[in-house]
């Protein structure tokens, strides 16, 4: 018998309905011969009502207390969790509820978006082994003196994820609303395709550049546990990735799949001196005003004179302007801040390129063939992402796909 | 420094505007040099909409699992709390939720409708040394192992007293939508007054024959553990109703007060031998149909025949009838069964006529000289109840009331 972990996002427990669909998904689980915990998050919406009666109590020019926050917070998947093991009961199944705090998830203090330090698994090994399905309310947990805590964003999967490391489980199934990892966005590229496996290395990069599966806390959880799990729908029945450790065999595919993010800026600090603490001044600025920077590429000339280019989503880039304009006159005479949105970010992404040489080449002269123009260039050890006009985006993911072989 | 522990209602706490009027109120008692712990319910509606999606889970024809409609209820008050308590913070004071299983609330494994077992209040003690307003869920605990479970009807007021036992508080103030204790309904008797004290007996007889201020289990208990509660209104600053132990100064009023309940319907089952057995032949058969029994009359006579009357609440009596059916032949030959609805009764509750003879005589004098018929009197210790017409019971009431001068 094997012990899989399942995970339910809002949508998929999104109404009474679905609720009972997802029991349905559990049974069938059980009758093939499985243990099952099954982590729900709250009904699709419920977070936001929450939030809103939150404001209403305390007025638009404060914020309500975070320890307060997850209390309120909690009831969303203690509603899920109560729920979905009537449904189970109702459906000759036998259930039981856990919140996070009843199955032992301890985390530390910060609220709202606390960090697990501990699960003991006793209580939730002895529920399983009287015959229970276990139900477990995701985001939520307990700090040591028994404050409710919740982990922040994508927090139910990281529930899923820590709880199939602390028992054992043999696989861990997330539930989402789309059939797994695919090599690019169907939507871009219609013949992309899913990915079978792919290593908890190459969905991280893939998450940080625009693939949006999950958060890139749960997968880096469930690389420090080697913790497999499966990304797939929870509308069929279709297999979906399995993202794992990886193998000498997953070495043999150069890339894994290709990213794309759109809605970017790129800011450029021009004529700056290159002395030590000139990038410490202007990303210091920048993180002060709360600003999330993506790509940083800096050329050093021999003349002394730098350019400094960064990436921000173009929502920020204001901000950005704001934030630097102060610190411009502290970095010498000439220095010039230029910023333009309408880009967007590329990347290829996969563990082969460490093995096989000319993979930035390849994209290039794809990109190159088709008459587009790479602006900013960074590479890591598994992933080269390149900037390009946002109109060409689309263009550019389909002949870099192509380039690449993913659809074959 | 006095320990208050208040207790807001559903209605009270019914949007987030009169939850930021309860943080209003409990500042106002803090800033009159109390400590506070305040017990709130769910908001008003939320109750049912959660009762209505475990339906909706589990199908009409079942029901959903106690266990689980605990953790589903339990969310209601835990959003009140959590809201409340944001809501004083954002006023400037200092407040922290607790759960009725971090509060230390410790009951029975009897789901939805546990029984409070222990209460460890020295985590409440110590939030409150720190100089928080501690705000407490109501109706809910937990078992020692760590189940949620909800106290049935009327346990948030539960919760208030019983934590006012543990915490052995100075006062605890029930607030509601009421002012208090009448003499007697204001609608019914415009000239009633709002009584000052009453002792715990008292109310129990007022509340078990019309006067739905609490529930007579919250009542019962604080006669139990002495504790002291206030009856008042939440919409208004004037004192309500002091309940208490009896002192022997209240025993110099006669009657406390006059209760009143409609819609009753009188059963009597004629000509049945006066056996042993035969009650409970009778009184089985109706509690076996889940039917409330109210008044019990019995006149046996000298011939050994004897009638067996008694009241169930008008909506009830077509099921009495067809519980006692089967039974009639059991009791013997020549035995009829005859209902009659329309009836209401009327109830005078006061320990002074413990020490106060003719009471009885003084009441019925006054309905005889209104002209309004008797039915069946049954008589506690500090309690006469009589039947009468239904369409007689607001003039029955009015002369009674004044029979006692209870206006004055």
């Amino acid at each position: 018998m094997s012990l899989i972990v399942q995970k339910y996002g809002g949508t998929s427990v999104g109404t009474p309905e679905r609720i009972i669909n997802v029991a349905r998904k559990i049974i069938e689980t059980r009758d093939a011969g499985n243990q099952v915990i099954a982590v729900v998050s709250a009904m699709a919406g419920v977070t936001n009502r929450l939030i809103e009666l939150a404001e209403q109590v305390t007025g638009e020019d404060k914020y309500p207390t975070e320890r307060e926050m997850d209390v309120l917070l909690a009831t969303g998947e203690q509603t899920t969790i109560a729920l979905t093991a009537m449904a189970l009961n109702a459906l000759g199944a036998k259930a039981v509820s856990l919140t996070g705090a009843q199955a032992g998830i301890e985390t530390d203090g910060v609220h709202t978006k606390a960090r697990i330090s501990n699960i003991s698994p006793a209580g939730v090994h002895a529920l399983l082994d009287e015959g229970n399905i276990v139900i477990l309310a995701g985001f939520q947990g307990k700090t040591v003196d028994g404050k409710i805590t919740t982990l922040g964003r994508g927090g139910s999967d990281l529930t899923a994820i820590a709880m199939a490391a602390a028992v054992d489980a043999d696989l861990c199934q997330i539930f989402t609303d789309v059939d797994g990892v695919y090599t690019c966005d169907p939507r871009v590229v219609p013949e992309a395709k899913k990915i079978e496996e792919i290593s908890y290395d190459e969905l991280l990069e893939m998450a940080s550049s625009g693939t949006k599966v999950m958060q890139s806390r749960s997968v880096e959880f469930a690389k420090k546990f080697g913790v497999r799990f499966e990304v797939r729908s929870s509308l069929n029945n279709n297999p979906g990735t399995l993202v794992r450790e990886e193998t000498m065999s997953m070495e043999s595919v150069v890339i894994r799949g290709v990213s794309l993010e759109r809605a970017q800026a790129k800011v450029t600090i021009a004529g700056v001196r290159d002395l030590p603490g000139t990038a410490g001044k202007i990303f210091g600025a920048v993180a002060a005003a709360n600003i999330l920077v993506d790509m940083i590429v800096q050329n050093v000339s021999k003349t002394g004179i730098t350019d400094i280019s960064f990436t921000v989503h173009k929502d920020d880039v204001t901000k950005a302007e704001a934030a630097l304009r102060p610190v411009l006159s502290e970095l010498g005479e000439g220095v010039t801040l230029e910023a333009q949105d309408g880009i967007a970010k590329l990347s290829v992404v996969g563990i082969g390129m460490r093995s096989h040489s000319g993979v930035a080449a390849e994209m290039f002269k794809a990109l190159s063939g088709a008459g587009i123009n790479i602006e900013m260039i960074s590479t890591s050890e598994i992933k080269i992402t390149v900037t390009v006009a946002e109109d060409q985006i689309d263009e550019a993911a389909k002949v870099t796909h192509a380039a690449f072989g993913l659809a074959e």
